[in-house]
């Protein structure tokens, strides 16, 4: 790790959170040189440190993906015209967002081809040749890939023109197993969010006017962020048999009559990244639970101008037993003021800090400091290794504890309209409240409000009361919020 | 595993090697579903089979170039045109394969932008950005992506318009540092063909025709296919300060001064599942390395109609029993005969197949066939699991002897025009021969034989005679081959 001298002072240099958000937050991308922006509009640069972030996501994410039953593969970065424009809703729902090739090895194309900004087409043209009978069902395939998408307003993590993903495309016999397998994905990413980003999640199912484009239903996870601001954090779509149509995908059934698959698709993108940092950052810069931080104990050490002949030896000797232990730890032995380490470690949202010098040595104990509390402990040597997993465990239990927490005292319940209002003018946060199922009434609590339907949770019942806004009985419980 | 019954009769239709290797290669990368063709021109569908081959292989690259310092990170996909034309060689080398997006979003864009075919010219505009001192050096990142070149001949995995690769960019201090930095990862490269593909290559630097637009010195890996023919691997550039000055990337050097950087580049991409299959595959289809097959082993239970009943359960235990013991292991029970199931395997290249049926429960023993032999050996249940480990690192290292003695028969050394034609001509293989250095002279016999120089073998003395052609000095001793 090398540092240019002259950013130390620049250390601290973050916009406070409460002062401005949006600031807080690209300050923080930049600073903990999570991303960086680069020539090309709109596409942002994703920095060691922000990928090595993303590598861990990805990390469990592909074991459980494959712990379900799931293959991976690759399809083209290029999908032809035509094949885009197949499904209809699909087409109409993409076809303003995407980018065209049309030139190749020094000549124009006859036919244009988009960029993908999802693979449905390409996936759907292959399954229709490679599906025969009832027995090649079900296809369960993934890929990790990068798609496009022309946005006009860019953030980086949250949305950019070029994002990196994974996107599941799978085909079955029936609409049960695709529901099944639509809903069996839409828990897996809350899991992963829950118990690795520490980020909770709320399940349920889109508005018509909120689907994807060509599906059928749309589920998604929503999470709160830190400003009260709700952030899609994944979708997970049964595509019914819209493509199989658009794209002849038959299959023999059981019975020998010709029918179509029932599909499915699913995505979880770099934008957790951005999740992450809005959830747990603070003032101090990002807070990164410990199951995906690059780093989980950053060891500085401390002393006097000799300290590279009295407390490096030991410090090395803790990094080996912590890494042998299994525990991601990096030694900051650059010639910089311990205090700077400390803002910059801080910023990198470095879950634990081991501080070590010549008197922690007399003592046979070194000095920890947690990122989330920042509580200081004096811990013996003996079996270190062991109580620093402990602490990490610790930390990331209670990263989702406060995490829900704020959830929760953000979330509100009403089913009066102006004081519906006022909390999305006032706290914002989650607003639950029955809804009667319409669009246009959706579509005006957007104008009033500039809050959207994040998502109907599953497990909710059935509300007995009127919708918040018309009065016309209610047909769900939709959890509202403005959102990124 | 789902599979179609009637693809049955077609297992063993695959055109015998010795007959059309080419046609041979394709036959093996259908039938096995390594790939597919897709509907866009010159792109593949890498399918899941091919792709947990590739899987393999990307994990073991990446922990080896993560183990020499290097971190990965993830640049934008497309690159302004005007960034591309910044190194002169570059763009005059890359600038008729380029693919153009010009429309994005339903507008023109103002400028084109080119889908990268590598990202030299993004990483040199970011390093600009990010170095200003030489603490700030070494740079070393990675990135894993998929490129496009506009190629007019396509062949799976060999040739493809889009194909995934890594791509290391470096940036040093000194000259002494990027030359060593791009042999070490040269090393790394020969390293991995060797001991986890059971390819065996020839590292040397290319000669100037042959060398990457845009790099001082080019080096590259070449392995020879079964056909004769040789194939470029990998290479790794020596960029020297060409990048560096086309991208004003400078440092404050130690002793003060302003400093361009010395720059370096590698990349090894999927090309190398198309090695593998032309290296080891013989006229039953793929011989998969144990290291990067999917499936180290498949269970096959043998039996009349009731093996369900009596085989099934034991074979259940011992797939259980090999996949606890790390082993790779599949358990065919679909219900097709034997007979099928063992040339569909053999197509598919697993090393190992064990077929267990009621007598060998009986006598507490299983079958075993070697893929790479075809030799069958009885082999008792009890520590089963050790004896097929030692039986899968036999048959890695054997396949790396069979395919060093198959390279070391087909490489000939001449100094002798005649005999050198007469050479490509009739075996085909490498061929070793002095040469003076000399472009004309180089395009000559390429001319005159198709063949072209692989590279120059580092560790060679520089010979004494005369160049093969011209019979000026040769400076040189060049590896010559017809190529893919």
């Amino acid at each position: 790790m090398s540092k240019k001298p002259e950013a130390a002072s620049f250390v601290t240099e973050i916009t406070p959170r409460s002062q401005d958000f949006s600031q807080w937050y690209l300050d923080v991308v930049r600073r903990a040189e999570l991303a960086d922006y680069s020539p090309v509009k709109g596409c942002m640069v994703i920095r060691p440190y922000g990928y090595a972030i993303w590598e861990l996501i990805q990390q469990t994410l592909d074991a459980r993906i494959k712990a379900t039953g799931h293959v991976n593969a690759y399809f083209p970065l290029f999908i032809p015209e035509s094949l885009l424009t197949k499904e209809a809703e699909h087409v109409e729902g993409f076809a303003p967002q995407v980018a065209y090739v049309t030139h190749g090895g020094g000549e124009e194309l006859q036919e244009k081809l988009v960029v993908r900004p999802t693979s449905e087409a390409i996936f759907g043209t292959m399954y229709a040749k490679w599906i025969q009978s009832w027995r090649d069902l079900p296809i369960l395939i993934n890929q990790w890939a990068n798609v496009v998408r022309w946005e006009k307003v860019t953030r980086p993590f949250l949305r950019t023109t070029e994002f990196l993903w994974q996107e599941g495309h799978t085909a079955h016999e029936t609409e049960a197993e695709a529901e099944e397998e639509t809903l069996k994905i839409l828990d897996l990413y809350a899991d992963v969010c829950r118990s690795v980003l520490a980020v909770p999640v709320v399940k349920g199912r889109k508005s018509e006017s909120e689907k994807f484009a060509g599906a059928l239903r749309t589920y998604s996870i929503e999470a709160l962020m830190g400003d009260g601001r709700a952030l899609q954090a994944a979708t997970s779509h049964n595509l019914g048999q819209n493509f199989a149509k658009a794209f002849d995908i038959t299959f023999q059934a059981r019975d020998k009559s010709v029918q179509h698959i029932w599909g499915t698709s699913w995505g979880i993108t770099t934008r957790l990244v951005g999740a992450v940092i809005m959830v747990h950052g603070d003032d101090s810069g990002l807070i990164l639970p410990p199951l995906i931080a690059p780093y989980q104990v950053v060891i500085i050490p401390i002393g006097r101008e000799n300290w590279r002949e009295t407390v490096l030896p030991r410090a090395q000797e803790i990094q080996k037993e912590l890494a042998d232990a299994g525990i991601r730890v990096t030694l900051d032995e650059r010639d910089e003021r311990p205090g700077w380490k400390f803002s910059e470690w801080e910023l990198r949202g470095v879950p634990l800090r081991l501080e070590i010098g010549p008197k922690d040595i007399e003592k046979s104990q070194v000095l920890i400091a947690r990122r989330d509390t920042r509580e200081k402990i004096g811990i013996p040597m003996a079996g270190l290794a062991a109580r620093v997993a402990e602490l990490l465990s610790d930390i990331q239990r209670s990263l989702i504890d406060r995490a829900v927490a704020f959830r929760d005292e953000h979330t509100q319940r009403v089913d009066n309209y102006e004081a519906f209002k006022e909390m999305l003018e006032g706290r914002p946060g989650f607003v639950i409240a029955p809804w009667c199922g319409d669009n246009e009434c959706e579509a005006q609590i957007k104008a009033d409000t500039q809050a959207t339907i994040r998502n109907m949770p599953l497990d909710a019942p059935k509300p007995q009361s009127a919708c918040v806004r018309c009065g016309k009985p209610a047909t769900s419980e939709a959890w509202f919020a403005k959102s990124y």
